[in-house]
């Protein structure tokens, strides 16, 4: 039992560091690993499986509304950051140059990229001549850079890993049509895949995207009341079509700029998915996503131990021929109790006890991860009765989710009321906003919360801005971000 | 008809200018686009998918031997390339170099991997303590750079994809074990899915990989006589674990250095697909690389066409669902010659024809890529007729291509007849050599021929060194090579 206790105090409780929480759950669960370059992190196998799980269920909802992977050069020459005046001056302080290669000073310096709108700008022009090159739907899983100056794992690291959209069509409304959905896929996977309530709406325009006429963005509460963008889709106008020449013979036979959007999701997603779930005991992670489904351990003395890890060997195997992601930890010299601790603190959703009086009573003892009282269930029914808890336990973290987002936001009518919230606590502001910048910025230097976006559903019904007290344009969210 | 015959005449044919042939083909195929940045090119949807092909079917065959995948990141600080001296000297001509990132010069520059042996070496140094954490058995899926000076589409660019597969081990036999199973894998694929036969075997001294102790490779052979290195798998010894301490306690609590492996195949695996099996007409892809497995062009006059869709959509919908991956071309302003001529191009294997007549009888006709008679198929039978007859096409072309390799290798057993060969036609020579450094310089300096490996299961019994005559200790394959 010492052990045990042992084990727990290694990581930080939530309540008293939150962030030293975080970076002892992801070492101790084995996600990642410092590198020893300056804000690149390993993605160790643990970590990666889960990013792999989400680029399998991503890629098909993807290729489900008609879009292709293809794969484009990560060396962006010098100029093409030249083209877009917003692009360039959003990216350029962020971008990593290689200025020689192969022996020799190169004539034109490369930026490694940050994101891939100038490069694929070039590459569509090339490509769309007709309205029946049109829509251009393309997607590309990807390394990117963006040399932060401040990281942090997961959530903030100078390479990362994404997939970027970029579609090319004939009219805005088209354009429109296509952000919107992607904006839309990505809340459905954020939240039914990953069990992750999202806040979506559309980013003010001190923070869209460096090039865009507009930025949709979903908006998640990590436990400590930060907020992390979780996903954003651009409308990008004419504005990478005018700056690259992406023009095409339309039906009436004139020459028009193409409407193009973009839009992504990153590795920066298991961030927000152990801040999200993660409590005490460590990792939680929702039944959909999560490497390891289940665990199988067998307990009892040392005397029934062979004829209780038979039974569990034949449970294992029909649990993997039914498709559930299932391990077996029967190692004799290692207590239950330490693998009971461990699998909870790798977020293993379910955990399975199967012991000599199961055996002759035909049962197992589930014990779910984000619950932790145990239940007996029937050997008989074991297929049913996993697949089932699994359904009941993704749904429950989504609920616990939510009703944590829920609790943690407020609707704020004052300036002082939002300082004072920001000071003492955390959470998602709800307020009216006048729309001018001014407002947005005083709201960032006194509070440190920044606008996260307009909610196309909004809580708030403020009539007055909460600066300036000025007649409320939009309701905005609030909050300290990641 | 005229319209099909320049349609035709739009590829260079292979006889004529084999290297222009290829470039038409995999630009006509829309496969790939050149990029503005020097050696890099954009794949193309129709190309990155044979490639998610590849990386799937792998993938797989992967993670059946235990391996996981990880990701580690791209830079390489410069410090890191000295450690190990055959590794610095083999790759430093061809590294990239970041030199400034955040609007500042970097302490240390970094590279760009051309490989992750030195990246990984260190990261494993601190995972692996004891013979418990062995063998450490990980892959990873990335993008790398080596600075080519000649460049050609998929086969040599500057930056490709392709994974990489690195192992750490408690002993040779076990590490050498690994190396020989992830060549049997790799040989298996390339044979099996990509239909390109191979010859396995060690490569020589002077061509094995930089810092590894042995390398073994997979040589093809294409249309035009010249070779192409498939896949590698290296035993590295100790090199790597003593230039980065990669050490571990072993079962008997002494400190001992691991043996590791690594090994990869790339993007030009694409490359090598297109000239094995490509023809006059243009791209043949194998159906289990396929992205398009069969394609259904209803025919006949206009009063039948919303019939014969009806009934081709049915079929198209049957196929579907038997996991077929099937497309439907309907177009009406298309000629059925253009999109025979398209679809052949394109290098789909099966083209399946139905018309009023076809109707009438309930059949289908069935035009395979490779073999251009046609044959009347039951509609009943559809979904076993096309499974069947997909297995066959793919082991015709493994077969066809088989013999190819077969009609151009040659045993050679004097200097003159090996500069004969190489002056004249092309191909695989199959020799005894000495094992001299010179022996092999002196053939490559007078026939442009290169050492590929020594077979495992050696064609030649020559007794002595086609160079200078001395007793032959290896049996060689000779070739020039992409």
């Amino acid at each position: 039992m010492s052990k045990d206790k042992d084990f727990v105090r290694e990581i930080t409780r939530q309540g008293e560091d939150f962030s030293r929480w975080y970076i002892d759950v992801i070492k101790k669960a084995d996600l990642m690993d410092y590198s020893p370059v300056r804000g690149c992190i390993v993605f160790k196998p643990d970590g990666f499986e889960i990013w792999e799980n989400c680029q399998r269920e991503l890629d098909a909802k993807f290729k489900a509304t008609g879009h292709r992977n293809a794969y484009f050069p990560m060396f962006i020459p010098e100029s093409f950051f030249q083209k877009e005046k917003e692009h360039v001056e959003g990216f350029n302080p962020e971008l990593p140059w290689v200025t020689e290669a192969g022996g020799e000073p190169l004539e034109e310096k490369l930026a490694i990229r940050p994101t891939s709108e100038t490069m694929i700008g070039h590459m569509y022009s090339k490509w769309i001549q007709s309205y029946r090159d049109l829509p251009l739907l393309i997607n590309q899983w990807a390394n990117v850079v963006r040399w932060e100056k401040r990281t942090l794992p997961f959530l903030r690291t100078s390479e990362f890993l994404w997939q970027e959209g970029h579609t090319a069509h004939e009219d805005e409304t088209d354009a429109r049509k296509e952000t919107m959905q992607m904006l839309d896929i990505y809340r459905d996977f954020v939240e039914n895949f990953l069990a992750i309530p999202v806040i979506v709406g559309q980013k003010t325009k001190s923070e869209k995207f460096a090039g865009a006429v507009d930025t949709f963005s979903i908006e998640a509460m990590m436990k400590d009341g930060r907020a992390v963008q979780a996903g954003t889709s651009h409308y990008l106008g004419t504005n990478f079509a005018q700056a690259f020449e992406i023009k095409f013979l339309d039906r009436e036979n004139t020459l028009q700029f193409a409407h193009t959007t973009s839009w992504g999701v990153s590795t920066r997603l298991i961030g927000a998915l152990i801040m999200v779930h993660g409590d005490d005991r460590g990792l939680a992670l929702p039944p959909k996503v999560a490497p390891v489904q289940a665990v199988i351990i067998p307990i009892g003395p040392a005397k029934f131990r062979d004829a209780v890890n038979a039974r569990a060997y034949e449970l294992l195997s029909e649990l993997k021929t039914a498709g559930i992601r299932v391990r077996i930890d029967d190692r004799p010299d290692v207590t239950p109790g330490w693998k009971f601790n461990e699998y909870e603190m790798r977020g293993v959703p379910l955990r399975i006890e199967i012991g000599p009086r199961d055996m002759e009573n035909g049962q197992v003892v589930f014990v779910s991860r984000n619950a932790t009282e145990k239940r007996t269930v029937a050997q008989s029914d074991l297929v049913f009765e996993v697949n089932d808890t699994l359904v009941n336990i993704q749904n429950e973290m989504f609920s616990q989710a939510k009703r944590f987002m829920e609790e943690h936001s407020k609707e704020v009518s004052t300036f002082d009321e939002l300082k004072a919230m920001f000071e003492y606590k955390r959470g998602f502001a709800h307020t009216g906003w006048c729309g001018a910048l001014e407002c947005e910025k005083k709201v960032k230097e006194e509070t440190g919360a920044t606008s996260r976006n307009i909610p196309f559903q909004p809580l708030s019904t403020q009539k007055c801005c909460v600066v300036c007290g000025q007649p409320a344009v939009h309701q905005v969210v609030f909050a300290r971000a990641y």
